[in-house]
């Protein structure tokens, strides 16, 4: 079979390939992928299950979920035109990206950050330039300002993944109002913050907003998330998008969700305290820098080899993301706030690689 | 606000918006969307419910699940390392797409067909190119080879949406052999046929295979469909598919339907007889044209305005599909083959409509 064959595939594609993995060893404690430490009750599962029961799987979902779409508007305080609905906000971001990126196109993005946003602008062709964040881990919006001249896309997460760091509203305005690029703001760690772009989508259409139930709602399991657009936009976004994609179990849980937010949610305080312990505790250490969160995890840098103390935690059953092939985040780890009793393991683990683990040269 | 706002989508995309809809009236009897009639049994669901129940949802899936992708490959009887797994084939098909088509490639498909693969290669910017059907709507293989020549990839969908009509698998093979396009050919109706491209793609590099369990499984509101491709090129596809894309949930469900195959798959013989007696009594109206078909679907032509056809029957409660906006079906509807009875109302349902609209001139 010669080579060839494969002769269909974009030429990127070779580049890119097996580009975003995971390396997830069995540990007691997980705390790699920022997920909310509290399942679901198990009366919230039942009620999720006596909904559904009595639908008809053979059937498609409704091609647009009007009901079920207003339901979630209503939740975010927005009209239902503005909304389009998924299987994770990353479906929404391909949908986006699928309307606006082409060879020939540019993407921005900040660095560090979530690592799809790179690979999928890649899949589509696209330039993508990065802005570094500060060396204190901030968005440089002199930076962002001066690339998203004649970009197509420029993408904020905020809070961002891995640094938890934040972008003041009035600077996001500012460069929503002075650009025609599209601003896409992944506001995935949003409930854990408090801040939020959703008004500009009210006034300017190129900004979206992409939302998830996968993190406060405690409902990564079931992949849902949203966008919020303008509505002259939307529509736009919606035709890339596929139809029936949110299937009735996704949309019964997300309903009772919505109906059992504080119960859902109850836990974000803790998280937040939580938080706050870890990054104390962090910082009483002199070879560790933990930088200010606001999402449900923290990063931080230490002197010592990050792949080395990685493993040495995970001898001691704590899972937490390796996050040093990063660009800029060579001496970094991040951890995920878990419950309480979970930190306590990761700070002693912590304490127990900062021994075992010898510090590096500078 | 100036028009300039949404500069940044891509040209075609003015084009495309809304370009896949659905009209869809409350009616008793549901015969549009190629469903299988029968729900599951109550039994199947609660053992869904079961596996569900004490799983983590505040956890993701599996980055890749592994585990559950085998058993797929298990139950088609293919390597594990040729399958993935998403939220219906259509979101398989994004991926594929997403991999081969840019502004200045050839997307080839037949007409007419499933109206998603011209609109998705339209948002990736390519050219497609239409390969009619003959006038009796078989594939036209010389014309489709010819077509295929620098193009990227080929859509086949056997059988054929909204025709029933198959490609010979000697037919099959003698393009993907003798071609260098990518040829996707879309299986949701495989069950209802019995022939597949499943063993190309243990040889051919250059071909998918696009399978569902929404239609003989009677799992259309959960979603589920996979891809089959050959081991070398998977990996490709996979980088443009998102990670964790099918839900716990989703997962659990598709097992139970595995082990069950013979109770969720029990009434497809009967569906068979069904449509072959629909197509004998559609055959008896010397104003019918019926094409027979090898899917759970019937095409036919009347003498009839069809829109007028669809409403009459409309208004007698049977919802069946107007295609006649698809290329060269200006006087076809479609109906989904459904439980005896269902398909009883239909033809007594299209009786009236014959009498009731008067049949417009040549």
């Amino acid at each position: 079979m010669s080579e060839n064959t494969l002769s269909f595939l974009k030429r990127q594609l070779k580049d890119i390939v097996g580009g975003y993995k995971l390396d997830v060893p069995e540990c007691p404690i997980k705390l790699n992928q920022n997920e909310n430490p509290y399942d679901w009750p198990s009366s919230l599962k039942q009620e999720v299950f006596e909904r559904v029961r009595d639908e008809a799987w053979n059937r498609y979902p409704p091609f647009v979920p009007a009901d079920f779409t207003s339901q979630v508007a209503r939740h975010v305080g927005v009209e239902p035109s503005q909304i389009l609905v998924g299987n994770g906000s990353n479906e929404l971001m391909y949908a986006v990206f699928a309307c606006v990126l082409e060879p020939g196109r540019k993407l921005v993005i900040t660095q560090p950050t979530f690592t799809l946003y790179s690979l999928l602008g890649k899949v589509f062709g696209a330039e993508v330039v990065d802005v570094p964040l500060t060396s204190d881990m901030q968005f440089d919006i002199a930076g962002i300002e001066k690339a998203a001249q004649g970009a197509s896309v420029v993408v904020i997460a905020s809070p961002n993944n891995p640094t938890g760091s934040v972008i003041e509203p009035t600077d996001l305005e500012h460069l929503v109002a002075g650009n025609a690029a599209l601003f896409v703001v992944d506001e995935a760690y949003f409930d854990f913050h408090g801040e939020s772009a959703l008004e500009l989508t009210r006034t300017y259409r190129n900004v979206v907003v992409l939302r998830t139930f996968s993190k406060a709602f405690a409902t990564a399991g079931l992949r849902f998330g949203f966008m919020v657009a303008h509505p002259d936009a939307l529509p736009f976004f919606a035709t890339a998008k596929l139809p029936y994609n949110v299937n009735i179990f996704t949309m019964a849980a997300v309903e009772v969700a919505m109906e059992h937010a504080v119960t859902l949610k109850g836990r974000l305080e803790e998280i937040k305290r939580e938080r706050e312990r870890v990054l104390r505790v962090l910082k009483g250490y002199p070879s560790i820098r933990a930088f200010p969160s606001r999402a449900n995890f923290v990063l931080f840098e230490t002197d010592r080899p990050a792949r080395k103390v990685w493993h040495s935690m995970v001898r001691r059953g704590v899972l937490i993301r390796d996050v040093s092939s990063y660009p800029g985040l060579s001496r970094a780890l991040r951890v995920s706030i878990g419950r309480p009793e979970e930190n306590d393991a990761f700070l002693k683990a912590l304490e127990y690689a900062m021994v075992e683990v010898a510090p590096e040269g500078p």
